[in-house]
């Protein structure tokens, strides 16, 4: 049985800097060829970034991805790893780009312009061949049917004496082909590259998945996925290969970049007579030679294996993740938030600290004359805990000098505060370049609890899909998290205990119109999330009259979700693009 | 030659109200039975509405849209229509939904789902049979592959001794079957349901490609489009039938509701033997007898003829429809906006007036100590000219309090003034229920010369999708086009005259930092709506310098695009699902 060692780059490419992606590619394989790999790999268009949306509409953008990629080759071989073979994903275009074609009304879908996510195996400066993903997603956050055609081809490259398929993400969540032509032409192992959303519980997901591909293809599987944080998406690495008998046999880790190298005992190529080739629908067949024998790896490697994550520690380095790279990528040296003492804001500044360092992190408290002591205090408690930049701008003379001008009342009242002090944060942020950070959570977009223009300010929205019950238990968890640590817990225990309250009038308390959250949140889950109908969730018990208030909420709050700024998903489903309903929209009842 | 009658049933339907939607489709038929029709035909989803987007995802939605179905057939009997073929657009299933199979990670797609873009022909109380649109859109606005499965069926029912075939839609765009099919079939007309949103010069590409098809066809095709806003679309009506000799036959209004009948003579149907049935890859034929023979209509009718629109006032009629509709169907009585004494909101202003009546506007000037005392007469000149509520809040007292407590300078300064008079306009709203209207126009959108939860602010944008140098020709336009009528010229000449100016900082004007709009919208165009590269664009003879610019701009500003209110599609390309990038984005080259 030959050793094959393997290498996964699980880096963090950046959506549109085929430059920058590529440096991190030549990286890897410089490290890779160091330390004996006979095989690296890269993540689904780890040279463009994913997803690259309708970027992969322009031409030149198409263009550039498959020049960098011919160059990239020549860079692999000049650098003196031409000899390693590559697996590089990419965007490529069936023959030359054709603007007229792609502007023909008729003729704009995918398959009139023949774009492919594409992962080509590069050596010795030469492209050896390019895969075609098969199975498009489109569903959910994906799009792919809008972009690309399936490719019908699979390619085994013979590395080692073993032949290896490659494929491409959702080829592995699929039943059928690709992975069972890989087994009916014995591949000893197959590479899938992938860039995979985390959601809460897909991990163990793809673990499962694997051992039931693996199990049936007789063979392991090197599982690679990319890791950083795109507008909405966070990408959670955790690469890792799984074995036919179902065990993971190297792990890298979640939520950072690693090149994950792992020796792999492979069954060695069978006779060439006995294999098939060729034609087998609906995929074909096409065998590369790259390498007979290799020598065997000096030192044996000890395997790979990961941390594993609590529940809540996976949900935060996701947000941390989510929030940091999309400051970074962005350009933002800082962010600024409003720091109303409330749960949401708490948790939100913490995640900015532990994203981004605490001198990066600018806080406001914002009071009124609605403002509870206790909230102010509990704001500069937590800035002074965290080591953050904190500021006090009190709005009421700012909210009576509109007054002086309109008379104002009920909830236009309390939403002018909201707006000034949305006014205040953005202004601040023009004056210094702060990101401003929105502290709203999934329960409060989902029934439209926020201010348009107001607290919703921001570029970005860390807990946007984080329900308000999560919220809690993370800031518990990261107040536990510190004492394990020995560190200050950096949320005061007032913030936590407190009944939420959005303190825009006397008195207020969020329970005075929605139910508690421990009942709200689970129909919410239905609703949105689950897609369930009024009907259901009045058939799983809940109160007639509260399903259809709240479910009224939620539909009409969809004109605000749609003007709310990209937040990091963390669940099956999240608002953005991968919950897509019509702002008009009359339908509020059953069959 | 037989002569039918048909009657295309060009209406107004609401996203999600199936009652009023199917109260629209038995007014239809009681007035077609009464005009002697032997066929009345809806539009694509004439039940549901369309888009229904992600609702297509809720069981209780399509569980909904099918009870709905049979039980407007048993309406249309109950009516004393039941001896009339109704064509009903509706959404359906294959077999009952099953929310468990749905929920499944590997099973999102639609071909776990087996939803069904669909066309059923009701007759006596009962559905004949359901055609399953066979090209699923999925680019530009559209995104029916995330949705639907393609049908493979195509049926034909005997009206009268004629061989009447049934599509929808997409299926017209794309070559190959189900019209050749149809033809193949011997069908003597072709019914063609359509959800199809307007762009300007689609309506002259319908024609062309009607022609285009009926000839290949060898019969008329009957063109049925429904009409009206749905959010960022609207649908232009324009129904029509053509002849195989390319004769437009009978033509319905654009942007109106009509019951278009035509009586055409039409080819009977072959003998039996000779045709073709079962199986014709990649569709099958089904045929289905209503009719040997019908009586003749008593009285032939004149072919109705639609008025023809200019190109100007095309445009205007989508705008005024699509703003119209977005504040009928959303519940708003009245709208509210800034008026600047500028071009863009005086367009806007008169659209609204248009739309929705003098009575339901309300205009407010925010003057700041940078507004031109022109600007604020002219404000009140376009109020009183169109009989608008006309206020006036004047901002600086605000900015200032805002001054006493921070020191802002610049751009912060500037964008301070504009977010002031949004939170005027936000008041106002709340106060007293008026939808604002954002008035920024496409050219602002894309290079984002607007302020973010400023100028920006409002829930729909009337003029988001028209170019700066359209917004003037419009301006022009409809003054030229009021003292045709004899009517007062709704716009003051100053404002179509003086210069574009923000009024921000003292004498600023848009050409200090933009160029002339005769230069940039043309630029615009092939970069946002032709997806140019920003060679592609220097190679055209754009100065290389100003092309980076302007590239950069653009590509800087999807941040504040993704927070912007929908607004009226009426280019190739719209903001919005028709241009999806990312925001986190460094591509800037080329190759």
């Amino acid at each position: 049985m030959p050793t094959l060692r393997i290498a996964l780059a699980q880096d963090n490419p950046t959506v549109g800097d085929l430059d920058a992606n590529a440096e991190l590619i030549r990286r890897a394989a410089t490290a890779a060829s160091a330390a004996g790999a006979h095989l690296l790999a890269t993540g689904e268009q780890a040279l463009t970034g994913y997803p690259v949306e309708d970027l992969a509409l322009r031409h030149s953008f198409v263009a550039a991805s498959r020049a960098r990629l011919e160059r990239l080759a020549a860079e692999l071989a000049a650098d003196g790893n031409g000899a390693l073979p590559v697996a590089v994903g990419y965007l490529d275009a069936d023959g030359p780009v054709d603007d007229e074609a792609a502007g023909r009304r008729s003729d704009q879908s995918a398959r009139g312009r023949g774009l492919r996510n594409a992962l080509a195996l590069i050596q010795d400066g030469k492209v050896l061949f390019r895969y075609y993903k098969h199975h498009l997603p489109n569903y959910g956050v994906f799009d792919e049917d809008r972009y690309y055609v399936p490719g019908h081809e699979l390619h085994l490259a013979r590395i080692g004496g073993v032949d290896v398929a490659f494929t491409v993400c959702e080829d592995l969540w699929q039943e059928g082909v690709p992975f069972t032509a890989a087994a009916a032409a014995g591949a000893g192992l197959v590479v899938n590259s992938n860039a995979s959303p985390y959601e809460q519980g897909k991990h163990e997901d793809r673990i499962e998945l694997l051992r039931h591909r693996a199990a049936a293809l007789g063979a392991p599987i090197a599982y690679l996925n990319i890791v950083g944080g795109q507008d909405d998406l966070v990408f959670d690495g955790g690469s890792m290969v799984v074995g036919a008998d179902g065990e993971v046999l190297a792990a890298a880790r979640r939520f950072g970049t690693e090149l994950l190298i792992a020796d792999l005992d492979l069954a060695a190529a069978g006779e060439e007579s006995d294999l098939p080739s060729g034609a087998s629908a609906p995929m074909g067949i096409t065998r590369h030679r790259v390498s007979e024998t290799v020598p065997a790896p000096a030192e044996p490697l000890a395997p790979a294996a990961a941390p594993a994550l609590s529940r809540h520690e996976e949900v935060w380095e996701a947000l941390c993740l989510g929030l940091g790279d999309y400051a970074r990528k962005n350009g933002f040296a800082s962010v600024l938030l409003g720091l109303s003492g409330g749960i949401d804001s708490a948790v939100t500044a913490v995640l900015a600290r532990d994203a981004l360092g605490a001198d990066a992190v600018w806080t406001v408290a914002n009071p009124s004359r609605y403002s509870s002591r206790h909230s102010v205090d509990d704001a500069a408690d937590l800035a002074e805990r965290c080591g953050l930049h904190h500021l006090v701008e009190p709005i009421q003379p700012i909210v009576d000098a509109y007054l002086t001008q309109m008379s104002l009342s009920g909830l236009a009242l309390e939403n002018l505060q909201a707006r000034v002090r949305g006014v205040i944060w953005m202004s601040l942020s023009n004056q210094h370049g702060h990101l401003v950070l929105a502290a709203g959570n999934k329960s409060e977009y989902s029934v439209g609890y926020s201010t348009l223009y107001g607290d919703s300010c921001g570029g970005f929205a860390p807990i946007k899909d984080v329900p308000k019950t999560l919220v809690y238990e993370l800031a518990t968890w990261r107040n536990e998290h510190a004492k394990r640590l020995g560190e200050t817990e950096p949320i005061p225990e007032s913030i936590i205990l407190k009944p939420p309250s959005a303190e825009l009038r006397p008195d207020q308390k969020d329970s005075d119109s929605l139910p508690e959250y421990a009942v709200l949140d689970p129909m919410l889950h239905a609703y949105v999330d689950g897609d369930a109908g009024r009907e259901d969730l009045i058939a799983q018990g809940y109160d007639a009259d509260l399903v259809m208030r709240i479910a009224n909420l939620v539909d009409g709050a969809e004109y605000k979700r749609r003007q709310s700024a990209p937040g990091t998903k963390i669940s099956r489903k999240s608002f953005g693009r991968d919950r897509r309903l019509p702002i008009t929209n009359h339908f509020r009842g059953g069959a």
